[in-house]
Parts: structure tokens; C-alpha cells; sequence
């Protein structure tokens, strides 16, 4: 603290995980049945808390029993919602420790979504050190069941208090954590004995969830909110969710440039003439997430062409992953010629999810998949995935839930 | 009720007026003195509040002391950010009573923004009459000031309990008022002597507010945070506010289409060659939000044309009000042609500000203003206007204030 009463530039950012103060619960909750954990619907025993306050930067950091925030009505979080979230998982080890995945891509991005809001920023390491006690605190909660896994929900939200629209010099950090299963359980499968997805795309410009200078490649709060009313209309259409695209003038003229289906990134997998496979990913624009599965996909598809053949494929096989701009007649025309053999949404909810179909002007765009066995029912979930799709799931869970050692598996000790 | 639980469908918007809960605060706040009573700075003693769950819908009003809310950090309201607002204000007549302006055109925008985010649905003349309820328990808030108003606040925010990404099927729907100031307070002025505002516009498209088929229509929360960043960098270069523009291809090339300044629509006022002046302001495009402010000032000027003359101007003087596409390559010509005479922002908030420059391409675009009066200075605040700015501010201000009757001005008996 300075004598004028505003913390140093350079401290702002500090949390001192040294002061951390710990209360634990006297009351623990009974653990759900696997059954029952649908995605973030329960929270477990204790949450972390801190504020930012101008004058004296982040508060002593707390874990205490989880309970309800007390918040002024005028509070800029109810009124313009500067409020941020991550996403990511902590996982059970078969040594019996719990592991993160990738957590410094979430919490830069975290950074990043701050930034953009205007929120105070924050020290990434001190957070990613009390995420983990915070975890070690609760890690009974840690589901063990394969695709299982415990989600970290970590939020700022914007607590300056007035209505004068201006960006919030007030914030509280929290994080909050959720046992949680399958992002689409078999439940919501539209096709019984398959968990894949139907997406819905549309041509109409009535809703479009991001463009060039919005807020798409920021993991804001805000970007989810106006996505309600267009999924209720294609849940009511029998489909789980919006594919988002952009009208744009092409060379060729009109057409739909394909964003992320708003928690998802997609993925086609296009078989090419030479017999290899393209999967085609949209390229980071500035309106989609830039999801830290999506990167892992990518350079696990990298990895095998490396010499490191992902389980279930071929090391002959060649993959090809490319980001690049996908039209919708792109899909229309891969469809219609037969070479849209997969699709899969990709994000740290849905871990990897197989697309079957694209509704589209009145009509479903159809993935066609080459290997039979796909459509076969079988003992095992392959989460609706095509072949490739399942080699790089379960390629990418081992990782996670920390049956191979990789580098992206951050052991919590 | 139902036997199943669930309240008809009919009945989901309703709010039993005659059950409202009066809980008077027994420890009232002192008035602050008019010149610290910046834009919602204070709020007054008590509050409107009712919640909604998806089995008895909306619950009992009360009012009640002014005071913090409690919620579940997994609030939807947090997270995802279903929370729409709305701003109008109450003024105190000659006549001592309060007085509400055009208070159903607000009330059917918040229920146009609840509809967009998927909040449940709520009875406008039931919220009207609390809210006159509230207003009158508040009254001796109400700042008797010319100018000064007490700002009103319907909020309903998303308090579903889960990290799931899904509507909010509960909400929390409250009231708080504030005593305000003007908007743009002369200590915020550039020109000391003059309350003028200063935009700045960027042919930049790293911040673009909306777009077709975004939410920039609706009074929603979200639509405000992504603006602060953009705002603290205009303020930094001495502007007041941003002016936000749209990149477009049109037939002579690119261009930047005028949308609005973020919380006040604008209009601009040209010399025509016949000598009359046009007021443009952009077209309600789904883009722009649909101002209240904005609509009256065509109206009273539709007035003027039908010989209900403005004050200070010559019934002679013929203005024209015209909804219309306008763009930066508009105003600079305007500009150069020394026919942009008068430029205005128009909101509950701001009312009507004067515009005096508009940052663009590193230079300012200037208006310039053919009264010679508007630069002088005079005791007399003309908020910064110029004659037809400043004569349609006296005739909106007189309507508000109850100082003439107008249908647009209701009464709180």
C-alpha cells in the first residue's frame, strides 16, 4: 500500500496465497450417485473466494464452506455483467492422486476474457495454487468412473456498486467445483442407442452468436445468455444444439461461414482422394473460443502423423488437421459427395461428441460414416464418435485421467 | 396451482398486486446534497422485489428496506448473464405529486429483452403499479431541481441454480431507484464552459457493440460490459463516450454505418439548400436500441410541423425528422459542407446532450453550430445544445416535469 491508498500498478494483480485462510465444512454433503451427476448440477463441500477492492487489490484469500454470495442490487455483475468463467477438470489418477489438464490455457485465457472486460487482472500461478488445495480439500468428490471427472468452475464477476455504466473497479473471484459426468447423457440422445448429436444450423440472421469485434473468442458470461432462446427452438426441433454460423459474401456469393456450436468447437473429418483424411477445424478468427481441446485435438493429430499412431487407426493412415474457414456448402458438398465421414464437437463439457447430422434449410446435412462398426450397437460407449473421433477420445482420457504420462497431466501432490 | 405442481400457462406472467408485502425501513438515509448526486451513484431507502420459480411462478411483491441480495455462485445471473434492466425516471411536479414519463414504452422493451434472453414472462401493469407504489413510499427522494429526476430500475436477473448452459426457468425481478444528477456533470466536461460531449469513432473493428442478429435492440446487461474497455481507451484520448459504428460494403465501397453512442441514440441536425433543417437519426435496424427519448423527439417534432411550434424556434422554421441509414462518410461531408449545424445524444439517462465533435481517423469531425448564442457563454445551462438540441430539451424537460400537460406524463396519484 502506497501512502495515497492505491496499491502499486504492479501489485494489483497479487494474491497472496501465503494468508490463505482455510474453514472447512462441519457439515459434508452425501456424494450423488453417478446416475444422478448431470453435467454442473451439483457443487461440492467448500469454494474459494476473494475480492478486489481499488484501494487494496485482492483480499486474503478463503476457502470456506460453499455458500450464497451477498451482493448490492446495483451491482455491476446483475446490471452489465462483466462476469467471466473457465471451465476445466480435475481427474482421478490410478495412482489415486487427482490431476489437471492443460490448466494454464484456462487460466490465460481467463486472463484474457478479464482484459477484454475491463476487470481487475489477477496472478494465474497464485490462482492455479489455491485451485489446487481448493481440489485436495474436495477431492472426494472426484468421480472415478471413466469420463467422469470433477469440473472446476472458476468466475470473476464485476462487483462495483452504481448504475453509471462504466467498467467495474470491484471484483469477486470464485471458484466452485461440480462432480460431473457425460456433457450429453444418453438421456438427451435423440438416437437411442447412439449418443450422437444433431446440430442446427441456420441461414436466418435472427440470431447470431458472435462477429469481427464482438466478444465470441472470450470466455464472457454474456456470450451464453443470448444463445437460450435459439437452442429452446431447436430442442423443440429435436436437435441438442445450435451449430453457429456467419452470413458472408464470398467470391462465389452468399454463404454461412461455420463459427462452434456455443460450447463446442467442430471438427470434420473429409476423406480425400489419396485416401488420407482432412479434419477440418475453423480457424481462430477472433469469434470462436480458442478451446484448449480443440489445441489438444490438433496436436494429438500432429502427434500421430509424428509417429506416435493414435490406438484404434492405422499408422498408415494419414490425418491431416488444418484450421481453416469452413463454409456451410462446404458441408452440403463433403455431404453430398460422401466424404463427410465424421463430425465431433470438441470442448472441455463435452470432451469430444459425435455430430450425425446438420439440420439446414429444412433439411438434415448427413454425416456418412465409412466403417460400419460405428453404427453397430456394442457394449462399449464410444461417446456417438466415428473411428477417428474414438481413437482420439480415448487417446485424450488417458492423458486426462492419467493413464499414460504426459505433459498436460499436472499431478496435484 | 395445478395438481402436477405447475401454474398454467396462462398465469405464468402473473404478479398478484393485491398481495404486495410493505416492510418499511426503520432507519432512513439522509438526502446527499444535489451536487454529489452523480448517474446512480446513491439508492434510496427502499426496494421492489418478487422472484419467480417455474412451480408457482411469480412469488408475493413486497417492498422492503433496501439491502443485499443472496444467491447461489451458481447462479445463472452470474454465470450466463440473463439479466435485462430498464431506465426511466420520476420527476415532481408543480403540483407536488410524481410523475412517470411514457412509462408503458418501457415496460414493453423490458418484456421485448425478457423474451430475447428467455426469462419467464411478467405482467407490465402489474410492475406498474408497484413500481408507483414504490415511487410514492420513496417520494421525498425525488430531487426537485430542474434536471434532476429520480431514476427508476427494473431489473430481473436469471437465478437458476447450475452450470449447465440452458435458459433460466427462475428469476429474481426488483426495483431500486436512484437520485440523479445530469449525466454528463459539468465536472466532466471538455469545453469548461460548456457541457458538450465528445465522441470518438473507430474504423477499427476490434470493438463492433452489435450486429444483425446480435442483441443490440434489447436492453440487456451484456450489452454494456464488452463497451468498457473501448470506453476507458476513449476517455484516455479525452473523449466523453464512443461513438459505435458499423463496418459495411455499400455500392460506393466501404463505409462505417452510424448505430448509436453505447447509452444515448444520436441524431444530427443539417442545413438543408431550401433552408429547413433535417434532424437524422439511424434507422431502428434491429441493431440500435429502440430509445424512448428518441422516439418523443420525433414525435415533438412531428408536433412542431403540425403547429405546436417548439419554443425559440420560428414556427417558420421547417424541421424534418427522417429514420435513416447514416455513415461516417455522411458526417464528414456534412461537416465539410458546414451544414452539420447541431448534433445530439438522446437517452433516459443523458435526455439530450450536445455533440461537438466526433473523433475519427486520428482527426475530429466538427459541428458547426450557425447561432452565434450557443458559444457564448451564458448563465443560462443549454447542456451543451444548440438552438433546436436546446429547444427540444425545454419542451421534453417541461412535458417530464409535469410544468404542461401531455399525455405522455403520468401522474402517481
Amino acid at each position: 500500500m502506497v501512502p495515497n491508498g492505491h496499491a502499486p500498478q504492479a501489485d494489483l494483480k497479487k494474491i497472496d496465497v501465503s494468508r490463505l485462510k482455510v474453514t472447512l465444512s462441519s457439515d459434508l454433503k452425501p456424494i450423488p450417485s453417478f446416475e444422478s451427476m448431470l453435467f454442473g448440477k451439483y457443487t461440492t463441500d467448500h469454494m474459494l473466494i476473494m475480492d478486489f477492492d481499488p484501494e487494496r487489490g485482492w483480499s486474503t484469500p478463503e476457502i470456506k464452506p460453499y455458500g450464497p454470495l451477498s451482493l448490492d442490487p446495483a451491482s455491476s455483475c446483475f446490471q452489465y455483467c462483466p462476469n467471466v468463467f473457465e471451465g476445466t477438470k480435475a481427474y482421478l489418477g490410478p495412482d489415486g492422486k487427482p490431476r489437471l489438464f492443460r490448466p494454464n490455457m484456462n487460466l490465460a485465457r481467463l486472463a484474457s476474457s478479464v482484459e477484454r472486460i475491463a476487470l481487475p487482472p489477477f496472478d494465474a500461478d497464485a490462482l492455479l495454487i489455491l485451485i489446487k488445495r481448493l481440489i485436495m480439500i474436495d477431492q472426494r468428490w472426484i468421480p472415478s468412473l471413466p469420463g467422469y471427472s470433477l469440473y472446476i468452475r472458476p468466475t470473476i464477476i464485476g462487483t462495483r456498486v452504481g448504475l453509471g455504466v462504466t467498467e467495474s473497479n470491484y471484483a469477486l473471484l470464485y471458484v466452485i467445483l461440480s462432480p460431473s459426468g457425460p456433457y450429453f447423457p444418453p438421456s438427451r440422445s435423440i438416437l437411442k442407442r447412439r449418443n450422437w448429436v444433431r446440430l442446427l444450423a441456420s441461414s436466418s440472421t435472427s440470431a447470431v452468436r458472435a462477429w469481427p469485434g464482438g466478444t465470441g473468442s472470450y470466455k464472457l458470461g454474456l456470450n451464453y445468455s443470448p444463445c437460450f432462446a435459439p437452442q429452446r427452438e431447436a430442442e423443440s426441433k429435436g436437435y441438442s444444439q445450435i451449430l453457429w454460423v456467419l452470413p458472408v459474401d464470398t467470391d462465389k456469393g452468399k454463404d454461412w461461414k461455420v463459427c462452434e456450436a456455443g460450447n463446442m468447437n467442430v471438427m470434420c473429418a473429409i476423406r480425400r482422394d489419396d485416401g488420407g483424411v482432412d479434419i477440418l477445424t475453423p480457424v481462430l478468427d477472433g469469434i470462436i473460443l480458442p478451446g484448449v481441446t480443440r489445441d489438444s485435438i490438433l496436436k494429438l493429430i500432429a502427434e500421430h502423423n509424428k509417429g506416435l499412431p493414435l490406438r484404434g487407426l492405422s499408422s498408415e493412415l494419414q490425418i491431416q488437421a488444418r484450421e481453416t474457414e469452413i463454409y456451410m456448402s462446404d458441408i452440403l458438398r463433403w455431404s453430398n459427395e460422401g466424404r463427410l465421414i465424421e463430425m465431433f464437437g470438441t470442448g472441455t463439457a463435452a470432451i469430444i461428441a459425435g455430430i450425425w447430422k446438420v439440420g439446414w434449410e429444412d433439411d438434415d446435412i448427413v454425416v456418412t460414416p465409412e466403417m460400419e462398426d460405428v453404427l453397430k450397437d456394442s457394449e462399449e460407449d464410444t461417446n456417438g464418435l466415428g473411428k477417428i473421433g474414438k481413437a482420439l477420445y480415448d487417446r485424450l482420457l488417458e492423458i486426462q485421467e492419467g493413464r499414460v504420462d504426459h505433459e498436460w497431466s499436472v499431478v496435484i501432490e
